[in-house]
Formats: C-alpha cells, sequence, structure tokens
C-alpha cells in the first residue's frame, strides 16, 4: 500500500474514534496494524492517535518496518508489547484512557494494566468496521487477487491426472500462484471423492482415481489483500446425485447473490441459499453462507444467519459459498467473492 | 498420534493439574487442544478434569473429531465456545473453579465469564510446560520431519539457478516437501543476496544472480510435530566477508551446542553463541539463540537471554540458530534442531 491509502485508512479510523470519544487506540491485530501503517511483519502493536500513528516493533523488523512505514513514528521495543505500549503512553503525560481491542490475549491485557495507571477501556471492531468497506485500491487488489487465483486453477487442470495427490496437487497449485508473483491466501484445500465431505480437509495421501470428484478450496493474495474461491470437479462421469448436488449448491449461490446489493438484509441472503438446498431434500451446510475478505481471509460482514446480522454495504466484499457435505459419499461448495455496490454486486473473481 | 499417546499426555497434564490444585482445566491454545485430545482441526476448545477430555467443536469439525478422538467427549457447539464452556463447566453441578489459559483472548474471556456464576482462575504453560518435554514419539516424529526437509532440500538444489525468483524457489521446495508426504511447518523463508538480512524476510520477485547468496528457513511437519532448519549457501565464489561471517556464525552455533545437555544454564547457552560473533567484530543478532519446536514452531523452552531463563532439561527440543545481519550487504543464519539428552545431545535432523 502507499502512503496515501494508509493516510486514508488512518483518517477513516480517526472519524471512527471521534464518535466513539477515543483518543488513544491501541492495535494488537495484524491486519489492523497493516492497515494503518502498512507494516506487514508480525508480533508489533500500532498506537492511533489523534495526531500520530505509532509501530511498536522489534529489531527483527526494524529495517523491513523504516520501508514500509515511512508516517509512522517507530518504536523498537526490547520488552514486551504490553509493557512498551504502557511506557509509550505514560510518557505522552496526556493519556487520560486507553483503548484496546478486545482481541487482545488476556495475558497481553494483564501486563497493559499491570505497567500503568492509566484506566484501559476495551472497544470492539472499531478498525474492523472501518475495513469491511473497500476503497477503490483494495477493491482493486482483491479483483487482482482473484484473477492471478483463476490463471493458477487454469493452468494445473492438466495435472489432475489418476495418481496424483490431494497434497501434490495442493502443491502445486500453490506453486503456480508464486510463479504469477502472488501467495495463497490460506492452506489451501484439496479434497478427492468423499473427502470433500468436510469442509476444513487437509489435503492427504489420496490419489485421484479413474472417476473420481475434486474439491478446491483456496485463494491468492496479492498487496496484501485475499481472495477465496471454490471450484468442485468430476473426473469422468459423474454420479446422478453428484449432478443433483452440484446443480442445487448452484442454485444456491445465484439465489444469494440475485438478492445482493447495498442495504439487503444479511439473514434473508443466508436463508435463500438454504432453502434453495434444503428444497431438492439435500443436507443443509453448517457454517455460514459467507464472510467479509480483505486483509485477512476472514472478516467483517458475516454472511451468517442467527440474530441480527444487520444490512450489506457498498464497498463490502464477500464470499457466497453454500455447500452440500454427505459424510462417507460427497462434499459440493461454490465459492465466489461478491463486491457489494449500490445496485446490486459484482463478482471479483471473473 | 495413536490414543495411547494421547492417554499419556492427558495423565502428565493432569498430575501437573494435581500439584496445582486445578480440578477443570480449560485449553483454548490450539497445540494444546491437539496434544491431549489429537484433534487437529481448529476453532475448538478442549476441558481437561480428572475424569475426562471433551473437545468443544462445531459442525465443519464433527466427522474430523470423531475420527481423531475417540478418547474424548465431543460437544457440538452451536453457540460461542466462550458459552459452550460455560455451559459443560455449569451442567456437571460439582466444578468450583474454571482454570483457563492466560493465552485466552480478553473476549473469549469476558464470554465465559458473563455465561456462569462459577469462580474463574487463570493460569500458565500448565500443558506447555509439559508440552516442553519430548517422549520418545514425538522425538522419532520430529526426527522425521527433519529427514523429509533434509531430502526435500537436497533436492530442489538443482534449481538453484540464476534465474529463479525467491518466491519460486520457496514453492518448489513446498511442493518437494509435500511429495514427500509432508507439508511445510511454516510459510518457507527464502532471500538471496542482502535481503537476507531481515529474519523475517518474505520471498518476493528478487532472481538469483550468478554471483549470489542464499538464506532458506524452512521445514516440514510430520503427525502434526515440526522440524526448522536454515541453510546458507553461496553461488559462484563468495565474497571474503561472506566467508568469514559464515565462519562466524558456525562456529557461534557450535560453541552453544556443545554446551548443551540436561542441566545446561541457558542464559549462559545463549551468551556463549553471541560472545563467538562479537569476538569475531560482527554485530550480533538482536532475536534469541533458539527455541522450543514441537506441535509448534515456537514453544518452551526459549533459548534466549534475559531474566531468570532456567536450565534445559532431558526432552527438551530446541533449534540453535545464531546469526549475523548486516543490512544492505548480507545475512547468514544457521539453525539445527536439538534433542537435549542426560549428558549431551543428538543434532535431530541429520
Amino acid at each position: 500500500m502507499n502512503g496515501g491509502d494508509i493516510k486514508k485508512h488512518v483518517e477513516a479510523v480517526r472519524r471512527r474514534m471521534r464518535d466513539n470519544n477515543i483518543g488513544w487506540l491501541l492495535l494488537v491485530r495484524p491486519a489492523n496494524v497493516t492497515y494503518t501503517t502498512g507494516f506487514e511483519g508480525s508480533d508489533s502493536w500500532a498506537v492511533i492517535t489523534l495526531r500520530d500513528v505509532y509501530l511498536l516493533t522489534d529489531s527483527r523488523f526494524s529495517e523491513q518496518a523504516q520501508q514500509q512505514c515511512p508516517h509512522c513514528k517507530i518504536i523498537q521495543r526490547n520488552e514486551t508489547l504490553g509493557k512498551t505500549a504502557a511506557k509509550l503512553a505514560d510518557r505522552s503525560g496526556s493519556v487520560r484512557t486507553i483503548t484496546v481491542d478486545r482481541s487482545i490475549s488476556l495475558n497481553d491485557f494483564e501486563t497493559l494494566k499491570k505497567n500503568t495507571s492509566i484506566r484501559i477501556v476495551t472497544s470492539e471492531n472499531i478498525v474492523e468496521s472501518v475495513r469491511s468497506i473497500k476503497d477503490s485500491y483494495e477493491i482493486a487488489a482483491i479483483r487482482r487477487a482473484g484473477r492471478i487465483a483463476n490463471k493458477a486453477l487454469k493452468q494445473i487442470l492438466k495435472y489432475l491426472k489418476p495418481g496424483v495427490t490431494e497434497n501434490e496437487l495442493a502443491g502445486i497449485l500453490d506453486l503456480q500462484i508464486r510463479r504469477l508473483g502472488s501467495i495463497n491466501s490460506f492452506n489451501t484445500i484439496v479434497a478427492f471423492g468423499a473427502n470433500a465431505s468436510r469442509p476444513h480437509h487437509r489435503p492427504g495421501s489420496r490419489k485421484l482415481k479413474k472417476n473420481d470428484t475434486v474439491l478446491i478450496d483456496f485463494g491468492a493474495r496479492y498487496k496484501g489483500y485475499c481472495c477465496d474461491i471454490t471450484r468442485c470437479f468430476a473426473i469422468g462421469r459423474p454420479s446422478a446425485l453428484y449432478k443433483k448436488v452440484y446443480e442445487a449448491v448452484k442454485n444456491a449461490q445465484s439465489a444469494a447473490i440475485k438478492m445482493i446489493k447495498s442495504g439487503a438484509d444479511i439473514c434473508e441472503i443466508d436463508a435463500a441459499a438454504r432453502k434453495t438446498i434444503a428444497e431438492c431434500g439435500l443436507p443443509v451446510y453448517g457454517h455460514g453462507t459467507g464472510h467479509g475478505i480483505g486483509l485477512e481471509v476472514h472478516e467483517l460482514p458475516s454472511v451468517a444467519s442467527g440474530g441480527n446480522r444487520g444490512k450489506l454495504e457498498s464497498g463490502n466484499i464477500v464470499t457466497i459459498e453454500p455447500a452440500v457435505y454427505m459424510p462417507g459419499r460427497l462434499g459440493v461448495r461454490i465459492e465466489d467473492d461478491i463486491l457489494v455496490t449500490k445496485n446490486g454486486c459484482k463478482i471479483l473473481n471473473v
């Protein structure tokens, strides 16, 4: 990300801080740190005040921090992050309240508390809610990640031959993504046959057979931004059941995507996908229908039922990934990445 | 892991629980959950009582949980983990205190607290300290991971030719690890030339030149257990400086390894490696000299200075990885995995 984008992110976070009467915001979640500083290393925190942005890091990352964070005040720590943050707040002399995200570990929270007498309050989703609305830079990056993923998948189809193992195919796909200058955005899932009934199957030594089915759930990362795509194939002749299931999942996905636009009710979208599958007499998936994607593979908003999930907003990018799982028999999931617009939506990974 | 190994792990944890007067221990850290249940999925917690082991998971993992955890009582949750754990404790009727690891997020901790009136106390490293002493199954798994890593590295040396990018080489290595039936234990680091001065460099588009240097930090995972190895090469003729640095790092590593045995003081081992490098007039690395490895790439014990780090124990497996970083010029790190024995040590990755 260039400095201009980062500055815009920080300005948006500061607006949210002012709305919530927050003056000194401590960010511990890596994606929140990246979003507001540009820093892509680990084990580092950020502090956003209404005037400055601090990056708290250590010697392993000092070279990288100087390159990636020209707009930040870089604090190279020799102590724990909790202690370093406490000292920074104390030193300023004017900090009345430290606001920290509830995703902090209890351990870090207690270290922080022990090392300062300043009042500490917790907040939730301050930066995450800003991150859920993507700007044009972010949309372009996720679209580009989608193109890389598509291209890589197309290039490895020739390896989908009897004898290849799930694990090897996953490695070939990951290598292809790297050859395209990218990296996978999460651990690639390749599941053959009935293994696909486990949504989070880990690729193993199972070999592809002559008549078989394949599920590939994978993504590329471009400029830090993720895509997340699932495709299912039949090798040889698919069974009548597999065809029926595939159709149902495809229709469920279309039913959900059709409803997507700014202001659409998330629970209703989720329900539409499930209803399509239930009406085919097939078992309905136990996971959500989708999730936001961006710097993280799973972020806001969650496209799921239960409670008041709210409405989609222009600039959200969400996956839509209904599925049917029949343990011991098959699994089909189809997943695409969708940009919410004022009057509808755009599939980004095409 | 087979059921017998898991049972032994649980027994060792229960001994530690009895010593610390803990009756109901909630585990949230994935590696602790795996260690005591055999479960390898995510988003799941375990509860260890003096009689039972519970796995708290959701529908995505129910098939996997049934396969991997025959000795556990599996709770399939429809609510948050915090709520599910609180209900489980309440339901038993006899739980006086819930003990939870301090690595829990503040958010989860507050959800737990809100949903039960049972007293909650935090603990630290109860399972981690048990995990730091490896049994014969674990030692064999880490040794096997090391052999796979060695073999993969040997097989990809032919790709170390001018023109290959860091990112591509990382992908080729990962694929080779998968072809050997394994998976990388963390994101492979490949750094050419001066990029190696960043300990956590991410492989990029930098191409290998005719006269160049290479740092590869990688590992394989076997039956859940990690190895972690770093190797440095010169392509063509290395500079006099590179040779000098390489020698110094090699000697620093030898100095540390020579001191390793049960009862050896960790700070002294750390100091010995640093002293060797300082005496050559070279800059001393800012990170620790090593760390435990096992189900996680970084676990107890930490081989670092500062504070009372204690002594090594028989059955610890630690990396020893001194380094020299000269930004803009070079980076050399050499890392092997060492089993601590009663009278000395064994390098496992040979």
